[in-house]
């Protein structure tokens, strides 16, 4: 972790409850970093539902593929959780995989959990051989050391070169009783020699079929971790997964508090990984509505937060609304020139193609000093809407990035 | 103008042969700038041919809408084309309309050439009022100071903030007669307060059909100026103007050596505006092959180019190929991760899924010290191909997009 930690950094890591049936332990294999903790192990109660989104990647990691092919098994058995921090185990080829399987063999020895349901992450540097002796010789000792508090330890143990770590939870009333979600993520941090990858981990004592579990995810994910850009790079590593263990016993299935919960702690989590992106000084939310569908509208939105001339022009606090102008008319998706209308938070900027004549550029560049920056855009052709995140662009993401073999 | 030229700018402005049929005057108008030419007018004589290329974008700008309605008409007249710096005239609505139309009016009456022969561009700030008045003073002088010499001027009257004026040229033999071609562009220089355009006109005495000029241009613009980016972000007045005046009284229709010569001259000229590209210490040339498509090579290339953990790290002079990988996984186009294979010149880098026996570290640290730096990808899938050209990603570009308010 740097020593500069994030000026959008949350004041602490928040009180997480604890999850019946979930425990964690962290402690040092030194894969790559000295001093600090590197590998965690979570433990899941027989008959916990995983789902689970990876990255698109065409060239995703070993541990990635791996994860892909487990899930939706029968989930009867205990689970397991083995992530370390430090090499990311990504274009290592056929030594790649065989690294993920002398580790899931040695977890399941460990912990007595089956194969199947060992689901390994690394994060880090690629390109280079994961030394997984050092991770197994750990094992006997995070299977002993699992304690449901622990979360935080666990949290701590992913990052790689983040400035914080990561964490949001929700309780929700679900007929009476109630269910209780917890999550953790790294990601989008200051990241040496290599990119940025994002892990998340989020648990609940919600009883759902797994079937029914993946598909919520799928959709939350679609509006929560897919609407988040730093700088347009997209990791070989991402991986999101959530556990539900069911010692709520409370059926959650079609539950729309439940759904809201969870939509309220990938977002959270989302945000936190934006807010530690690269450099950031600013975290900026963009809503895209009046588009032709949803899909243009998000078109339009991802053509805003990865545009480098807005990115920063918000950086320099510097309300050039033209270049929204541009980033709009680039992203291929349909627009109107003389229909569209944009507004930094209350202040309507452009409309009718020009100028608004209630504009002011002393209340654009007063507005655009603010640490939270909310560009609205109307275009003003249907009922297509998006929201998405993402950061400025500073000297300091081409420092990390560029100036850190100097 | 900038005071800092790029460090990749030519030594000189090239010697440009003069086109028979074409002439050029530059003057200054004060539309922004003042103490430096901002306007330019060229004559096309009688027959001139003019084919063109503009931005997609959906927010283009007024001028850009009225040369594409005005392509491929009868050229029997002879024709202008009037340009402008300082002010891009786009997002301005139905008052930019109503400059470009008081604008070619008044060039039509200076001159003589019908209104459906003259071409305008604009370039500059976008969002404000081109005060057209200034220019429209300026028409008689630049009707009367015609000179078929003047090229130079009329290039260094269209930039913006570039740090140099770009032109090349090229002579063909066309069975036993010399054709020429000369071009000029602006672009991709340190831009304030708004985005990078890109303004391309070239000339040629050869005799060719405006539709068959067309066809070539629009072909030959696919692998040049389609094949360039400095940061991912698209001008809402981009223009290439091809003009053949048929002067020589050589018809080149379906002539291969012609042809290449043109591309040579689009080629250098798209060069030219990478190695202007905004903070530009390194020019980069990306070449991907063994894709299935060329589609899918140009994709793989563009994500290559255009990602920005790639291009901090050149400017870092970092050989990180592992960002290569991500970014090629990114694209969306196919790809094995285990049949890729990248070099960095003459250097194997990766093959079969990891890093190359033979690659050293220290090798590639040295090959990235250069100021041309060569990528290749083979993606081992298909016969499909594609060359882009970028530039890498530095302090100076966030100095000039985010801190010049400061």
């Amino acid at each position: 972790m740097s020593e500069k930690i994030s000026p959008l950094a949350p004041e602490r890591f928040p009180d997480l409850p604890q999850i019946a049936g979930v425990s964690f332990a962290a402690t040092s294999a030194e894969v790559r970093y000295k001093g600090r903790t590197d590998v965690m192990l979570a433990m899941l109660a027989p008959g916990t539902s995983i789902a689970g989104v990876f990255t698109k990647s065409s060239t995703r990691a070993a541990p990635v593929l791996d994860c892909q092919a487990k899930l939706g098994g029968d989930n009867a058995a205990a689970a397991a959780i083995l992530v370390n921090s430090g090499n990311a185990n990504a274009f290592t080829g056929h030594y790649g995989q065989s690294s993920v399987q002398e580790i899931t063999t040695a977890v399941s020895s460990a912990t007595g959990v089956p194969e199947t349901r060992v689901f390994t992450s690394s994060t880090g540097v690629i390109g280079e051989p994961l030394p997984h002796d050092k991770i197994i010789a750990k094992l006997d000792e995070l299977a002993a050391a699992q304690d449901a508090n622990d979360i935080e330890a666990a949290a701590r143990a992913i990052i790689t070169t983040d400035t914080f770590p990561k964490g949001a939870s929700a309780q929700v009333d679900v007929n009476g009783t109630a269910v209780t979600i917890t999550g953790i993520a790294k990601g989008s941090g200051m990241i040496a020699p290599d990119m940025a990858t994002m892990l998340v981990y989020i648990f609940t004592d919600a009883a759902i079929d797994q079937t029914e579990l993946q598909a919520m995810v799928s959709r939350l994910n679609d509006v929560t971790f897919n609407c988040i850009t730093v700088d347009s790079d997209t990791s070989t590593s991402d991986s999101l997964l959530v556990c539900a263990t069911g010692a709520s016993g409370v059926d959650v299935a079609g539950h729309q508090g439940f759904k809201t919960a969870l939509h309220g702690v990938m977002q959270e989590l989302a945000h936190q990984v934006v807010k530690d992106g690269e450099g950031a000084t600013k975290f900026v939310e963009i809503h895209v509505m009046g588009a032709a569908t949803d899909t243009d509208a998000h078109v339009h939105a991802m053509a805003i937060a990865n545009s480098p001339l807005v990115k920063t022009a918000i950086a320099g606090e510097d309300p050039n609304w033209g270049r929204i102008v541009m980033a709009i008319g680039k992203s291929g998706a349909a627009a109107d020139r003389d229909r569209l209308s944009i507004s930094f938070g209350d202040i309507l900027v452009a409309e009718n193609g020009w100028v608004s004549d209630s504009y002011s550029e002393e209340a654009g560049a007063n507005y655009m000093q603010r640490e939270t920056i909310i560009i609205h855009v109307d275009l003003g052709l249907g009922d297509g809407a998006s929201t998405v995140w993402t950061c400025d662009l500073t000297h300091r993401y081409i420092e990390i990035n560029a100036d850190y073999r100097s």
